[in-house]
Formats: C-alpha cells, sequence, structure tokens
C-alpha cells in the first residue's frame, strides 16, 4: 500500500466519521456482514495469511461491464482464483467442483477460514475453487485500487450483479480448462457471499448445480424484514444470558449521557472507561460499545460465547458497583485487560470502504431501531442514507433494486414451485437470522438452522474437541443435503447421456 | 422522421450493401426473427397502424443502466407500455395480467397481430398489457432515434439483458399501480420476443408466473444447434412439397451464375427476371431468391402456405420452360403479377438497423450451410462476424454471452429439477424450430409444436374460417397450460395468505 492510498483512505475515515455524527441510522451503521471473526478485517499486505501450499493462485482476463457493449465495457482487469487440487478425482471423472464466492473482502483470509470446504473435500473427491470479489483483495479494475475507488464514475461496475457474472465466467472457464464439464458445482457462500451463492444458483443455475448459502440475509431488503430484526435478535441473545445485564446494559445510555452533560463529564467517562485517548463526544464510547455488543451476538461462537463473556463481566462485580463501572466490567470480561480501550488507534480496511460503497448503492439494508431494543432508539431512515450517500458518492443508491432483480417478497409462494437445490443456513442467535430464510421453501430448497448458532458457523473450521453436538449434527446434515444433490444429478447425467 | 435520420440510414445501408458484397455468412445474413409477416417492417411513422380504442398508452421513465451505478447510468428515457383495460376484473381482483415483450420493432403493429392476448381475455378477464423494447419505437434514449444509434458508446445499453430488466420494473410498477400485487403475470413473446419471454421466466420468476414463448429459438447459439439447421428445415419444406421443385432450384443457382458470366450476361437475368433495375452483379438475384425461399418457408401459413405458391409456379410451366424460366415462374407464384420484380425500392427500417446492432453485439446466432441444403454452400464463419461487426460499430460482438448468461447448453439435463411454467411453442416448418426447444423439459417447462405449423403462428389472430384444426388444437392446449399454472397459484396464494 502506498502513502497517497493511505491519505485516501484516511481521508475518507473523516468524511465517514462527520457523516457519522449528523445522521442517525445510516448506511454506515449496518452491521458488518462477514464470517470473518476479529475487529477488522486485515489487510493481507500488512497481515498476510498463512497459505496452504495446497493453494494455487490464477488470474482471469474478467471482462469490466457484462451488461453493456460501449466501448469502455470491454476493458479487462485480472481477477485472481486460487485452486486446490489436493483431494480431486481428476479430469473427465465427473466429481464435482466446490466453490467459494468470495465477498466483501481480500480472498487471502477466506482461504484458511473457509473449513467446510478441505474437510469434506476427500468425502466428495472435489475440486475446491475461490474466487476473489471484484473490487477486493488483487482483482481490482482500473490502473490502481486508488483509481478503482476515485468516485462513481468507476466505482459504478462494482455491484452484484456484475460480481456473479464474473463467477460465472470463471466457473465455465475452469470446467473447460480442467475437462469438467460435466462435474457438478457447488458455490458456497457465508453472510453477503451467502446471499451472492443463493442468487447465483437462481440466475445461473446452468453454472451451478446448488448452493450453500451460510447465514445469508436476503430478506433484508425493502420492508420484507422488520427494521428492528437484527437489534431485536441482539437484545434476545443477551436477555437470554442474563435478565440483570440486559437490565443494566438498556439503562447505561440514558446514564452515559448524564454524566457526559456534568461538568468534566467526558473526562470522568474516559477514566472510567481507560479510554486510548480523551472522548471527543458521548457517541464515541456509545458506538464502541453498540458495536461491541452487536458483534458478540453475531459472532457469539462456542466455546466462550461472547455474549455471556459481556455478561459475565457485567454482572460480575459487586452490587455496589456502580452503572457505568458494570458496563466497563463488560467491557473487559470481553476484551481481557489491556492496557486502554474504546478509542485506540482504527485500522480502515479494504472491507470498510468497499463495503461503504456497496450498501451506498445497491446493498441498501434497511436495518433500524424502535424503542424495543436494549439500544437507544434509531429508526431507518431511507432519506437520510440517500442524502448521505448522495453526498460522498454524488449518486444515489437504488435501495429497491435488490429485491427488483432477485426478489424476496413472497419468497416461498414465488420458489415453491420454481427453483431447486438451496440450502439457507442461519444460526438464531445470530442478528442477521431475522432477515434469512428459515423454513423450508420446497423440498429441495431447504432452511438448516440451530437454535444457538451464530454467524456462518457451519462453513468456520471444525473443532473436533469444542464443537457442540447440534453443530456437527448441522454441518452433517448439509453435507448430506449436497450429497443428495449430486446423486441425483449424476443418475439424471447417466440418463441424459445415454439418451445422446 | 426527419431528413437527417433517413440520411443516416442510407448511409447504413450503402455500408451494409458494401460489407455484404465481401463477406459470406455473416451477421447481416441471419434471417430475420420476428412475428410480423410481409416484406418490410412498417415504420409506424409512415404507416401508423390502426389502433384500437381498447389501447391506452403510457410512458414509464426507465432507468438506462441497470447494473451499473456511473452517473451516467442514472440517466432516463421515455418507455412506451400499452395498456387494454376492456376485459380485466379490476383492482384487488387477482384477474391475471398477461404482458407481451415486445421485441425488434415498434410496438404499433404488436397491437394487432398478437391475436392471442384478445381472444383469451374474456375467459381469464386478464388485463392486457404491451411494452415496447427499448431503442424502438418510442421508447429511444438520449435525444433523438439518431443520436441513440449514433455508436457503440450510445448503443452499448441495448441488449435482452437492459431489456428484461425494463420490463421487470415496469411489470413491477404496472402491478402496484393498479392494485394488482397478487394478479400473476403470464408474459407472452414470439420469436426473438420469445426468447425473452423464457429467460425472462428464468431470471425474473418473482415477476411473472410463467412464459408463452413462440418460436423461440434459444438454443441457436454457440454450438448447441448445428450451423445449418435453418437451411435444412427450409429445404424440407420445399421438398416436402414437390421434389422436383426442390431440384428446380437446387440447379437454379450455377445456372444463375453461368448466364452471369456470359456476355450481357446480367442483362439477360434482368429481363427474364424483370428486374426493377438492371442487376448490377449476380448476387442482387440470388440474394433475393435466397430471402424469398427462407421467408416462404418461415412464415408458410395456412389457408395459402407460400412454400406451395413458389412451388406451384417452379412447377406449373410447361416442360420446355428453361430452368430460370421456371424459378421466375415461381417468383410470380408467390409475389402475382407486378410491374418488376427482384430490386425495387428498398425501405430500410428501424428493426434492420436495430437488429443488425443486435446480432452484432449480442445475439450471435450462427446460422450457415453446409453442401446438404437447396442453397449454395455458405458456412458460418465467426471471424468474419466479429470483424465485419468491429468494422461497422468499433467494438466486436461477445458471441458466447448469451449462452453464460441464460445457459442452453444441456437445457433438459439443467431444468428438469429447475424452473416451471414456460411453453415452448414451435411449428416445424419454420426453420427457427431447428433452435426451438421441441421436447418437454420438465412437468410445467413443455414443448408445444405442430409438424404444419410456421414462425408464432400460434399467437397470430385466429381464423375460425381458415384455421386448420392442428393450430385450432395447438393454441387451446396453450391455454390450458396456462390455466392450469393460473390454478396452482390461486390454491398457494390462498394457502399462502392463510398462512399469514
Amino acid at each position: 500500500m502506498n502513502i497517497s492510498m493511505l491519505s485516501l483512505q484516511w481521508l475518507l475515515m473523516i468524511f465517514i466519521l462527520v457523516s457519522n455524527s449528523v445522521t442517525a441510522a445510516t448506511s454506515s451503521r449496518i452491521p458488518r456482514l462477514s464470517p470473518v471473526r476479529g475487529n477488522t478485517f486485515l489487510d493481507p499486505e500488512i497481515f498476510p495469511a498463512p497459505v496452504s501450499e495446497d493453494f494455487q493462485t490464477f488470474f482471469y482476463t474478467q471482462t469490466l461491464d457484462h451488461f453493456n457493449y460501449k466501448p469502455e465495457s470491454y476493458a479487462t482487469f485480472q481477477q485472481r482464483y486460487v485452486v486446490n487440487f489436493k483431494y480431486w478425482a481428476g479430469a473427465n471423472s465427473n466429481a464435482p467442483i466446490f466453490v467459494y464466492l468470495g465477498a466483501e473482502a481480500p480472498l487471502d483470509g477466506d482461504l484458511e477460514i473457509i473449513g467446510f470446504l478441505p474437510e469434506n473435500a476427500l468425502r466428495f473427491k472435489s475440486l475446491l475453487v475461490y474466487i476473489e470479489h471484484r473490487y477486493y483483495g488483487k482483482s481490482v479494475p482500473f490502473a490502481s485500487r486508488e483509481a478503482a475507488l476515485k468516485n462513481a464514475s468507476t466505482l459504478g461496475y462494482f455491484n452484484s450483479a456484475q460480481a456473479i457474472a464474473d463467477y460465472a465466467e470463471i466457473i465455465i472457464h475452469i470446467k473447460n480448462k480442467y475437462q469438467a464439464q460435466d462435474s457438478p458445482v457447488i458455490v458456497v457462500g457465508a453472510s453477503y457471499g451467502g446471499m451472492l451463492a443463493s442468487w447465483f444458483r437462481l440466475k445461473y443455475p446452468h453454472v451451478t448445480l446448488g448452493a450453500l448459502a451460510s447465514s445469508a440475509p436476503i430478506l433484508y431488503f425493502d420492508d420484507i424484514t422488520p427494521q428492528n430484526g437484527y437489534y431485536s435478535v441482539v437484545t434476545r441473545d443477551f436477555r437470554e444470558v442474563s435478565e440483570t445485564c440486559y437490565r443494566t446494559i438498556l439503562k447505561s445510555w440514558s446514564e452515559i449521557d448524564k454524566v457526559a452533560l456534568m461538568p468534566n463529564g467526558l473526562r470522568i467517562l474516559s477514566e472510567k472507561f481507560k479510554t486510548c485517548r480523551p472522548l471527543s463526544n458521548s457517541s464515541e464510547l456509545k458506538d464502541y460499545l453498540d458495536h461491541m455488543y452487536s458483534s458478540a451476538a453475531q459472532y457469539n461462537d462456542p466455546p466462550e460465547y461472547p455474549v455471556t463473556m459481556v455478561c459475565g463481566g457485567i454482572d460480575g462485580p459487586p452490587p455496589e458497583t456502580d452503572l457505568l463501572g458494570k458496563i466497563f466490567a463488560g467491557v473487559v470480561g470481553l476484551r481481557g485487560n489491556r492496557s486502554c480501550y474504546v478509542n485506540g488507534p482504527k485500522y480502515i480496511s479494504e472491507t470498510t470502504l468497499g463495503w461503504r460503497w456497496q450498501t451506498c448503492s445497491e446493498m441498501v439494508i434497511p436495518i433500524g431501531r424502535d424503542n424495543t431494543t436494549m439500544f437507544p432508539p434509531s429508526p431507518f431512515n431511507l432519506s437520510s442514507v440517500i442524502e448521505e450517500c448522495n453526498q460522498i458518492y454524488g449518486v444515489p443508491p437504488r435501495p429497491h433494486w435488490v429485491t427488483s432483480y432477485y426478489g424476496g417478497h413472497d419468497i416461498k409462494l414465488i420458489l415453491e414451485r420454481f427453483s431447486s437445490n438451496i440450502i439457507f443456513s442461519n444460526g438464531l442467535r445470530d442478528p442477521y437470522s431475522s432477515g434469512g430464510v428459515l423454513e423450508d421453501i420446497s423440498d429441495s430448497v431447504v432452511a438448516v438452522h440451530t437454535i444457538n448458532g451464530s454467524h456462518c458457523l457451519d462453513i468456520l473450521p471444525a473443532n473436533a474437541s469444542t464443537d457442540p453436538d447440534w453443530l456437527v449434527k448441522q454441518r452433517g446434515i448439509e453435507v448430506e443435503i449436497i450429497e443428495g444433490w449430486i446423486a441425483k444429478y449424476n443418475a439424471d447425467l447417466h440418463r441424459f447421456k445415454q439418451k445422446i
């Protein structure tokens, strides 16, 4: 990463912080939508992922605009994909190809955390392919990342329809390249990538036999899902762990506001929460807590269960501890003993920048909060989002396009006699499950959920010693369903080839 | 139409004629793909269609580019649609909406020739909607037709993916506007419009319940259908009517060449065929005959059956008549007694100009001829097409995109467990049926064909006194199938609403 790129990022961050302070629940407040755990998406150039020797990296010369024939649409870029041949039965074997569809991050991180692919590869003798999403990682059009993210004119090609068209082209290319024309393809995606996986099966059934869409909130568009779905689940997660913990958090927001208004209030809060730098306003603290609770709920993984860790902290201190002292104990409960908290150095990742554009153009996910959650009310305000995005990029979002192109309304009615072979997997403790498909739509468009699961947990690496039974069972069901699809396909293929 | 527009058309025509003379079977040789009978597509500004009082015209403010977020993608244009309310059961009645998807022509002509819609409207109490295809008729982006057709930069948005996205937006708009959110939508299309109808059901199942795709050669892409499929059927049509007629035509091409090479050869041919102007080369005559035979086969409608008319002419003269005299008698048999033939004034229609772009960008239909047809061999040459299109427009076609985006290879294998509710109707005497779906794919993705039918005959106006039984029966089957879809949908809707 060069200097000018860093300065662009900081410039944008300042812009983001400024915009955040004037608007309510706008696009910048949409919780991250990714299988990746941890505080930030790590930049692979700064934190390179450990890369297994089994992975081979390739680049495909990709068309910039699949849906336009203007001369500039013919521009190309190098799109990265990674192949693992280790388990594959080989050319002309008809062994399946499992394709992980990259999402809003560089591909590097995914190679290690998508356990579902390598863990089932031996069983299926499958080829494993990972494709990076355009505009992330090493798959950036135009001369540089800086040029690609410059403005709406260069960002315009950065959307889901173009991305899944990229995937179609690369999969067709791979099937030809490795003489695997009759190999069934199973696409796997997680979170935003899970949406892409299910949409890919809907739009390109001729390229993929089926899709595993993990924690894909495809119904969190327009008014299909209630706006406070996300934060209702966060609230329920905390309440289920501890009613007192929930009540403490509920009361804490006004207490923070009250202290902040006192003389030296911000200094008192800064000391109380051991902030790395003096707080410049109380929102800085509230946003930090907000994000911490949401992340704890979304990534509430066994065996530690972050929500339990936070509530263990909050409920732990002696009864005489004051309200904010308990909240701080919750922070320490999750983050452990550190020299300081709340506003440490913040790394602005590729994902932050890229996803900001995506949520400002196409992926308008109306998450808001009424007065029934443990958070301060903050209704989703579409006109604020439109205004904010217009200010940043000079073009407004198209908030209804996702449902126009992919559907979503009355999904059971629409798809029960159309489509097949999609698994929508969810963990009901994941706040994004509120926008997921939680009921079977047909015999083969099915919902597999766990009551205690978290975001994308099923496709993360298995851990024999700590994975609970329900998780092992969920993964087993998914594998069995996919085996069923492949068996039917092979029978169909056999009949089909005999007939020709 | 203004003067500058006319001059643009003539300029393009000259270009076309010049290009034709240097290349073999290139995109300009693809037979027209339309339900419209007659020699040309009539320009509505010159030949306005008689418009029934039942039709009301509306314009929708349409997005120029659905798949890009560049500032210029947000440009809009007025897209025409026409509604017939006469038979409709009204708002909130859940009565169906039949939507005719416009194809490569102004909508005006379609309003009268699509008999299928009004003739079944009373039975279904349906709303009838006709939507014009972008870049045709009154639905032209940019300041004028001249500006829209200027070059690849303005033509780039002119493709099928954008067109069906337009249809989705307008249908969603109409359902909201007329409180018909739960009304099932059936899309109907013919020829290229039939492809659009079937692709629309595949890509937008949430917007349409089903599709009637009449004479849609969706398999005439890449190498799915043999290149000489089209002309093989033309040949078979003639041979079935008369073996001597077929033989006469087969021998005529070399005879024309032979005469053309004689001193005064072109004058002899011009006199023999009573050409309106002296022939400037023999291709002018051969192209005319080629086109006449193909059209006769494609539009071989009852009760006259043009192929029978041509062969009646060819086989009619006394045995001593020379070969070319017989061929000329075939021309007169079809065209009747006229003052002159072959090269009369030629009107360059919107369709000619628009379809030329479409076949030069996306709709690359590889029709060629080997030495097994009654025509001179003329293999399809993809590199010539690419070169020619690049010369005209400055950008090459994307010949594999249709199968990448819509599929087509192994269609039965792919769709037998995916998709539903598509009727592929064909008449086997239509040369384009060679690229059609002629076998059922599943219970509800079905092929309905007639042995004797011609191009798009089923959706043309019924004629009780002349329609043969097989045609009446074909139409009846189509209506019954659609009734079945709607009945199932209504039952599903009932269950679905009860559950909510």
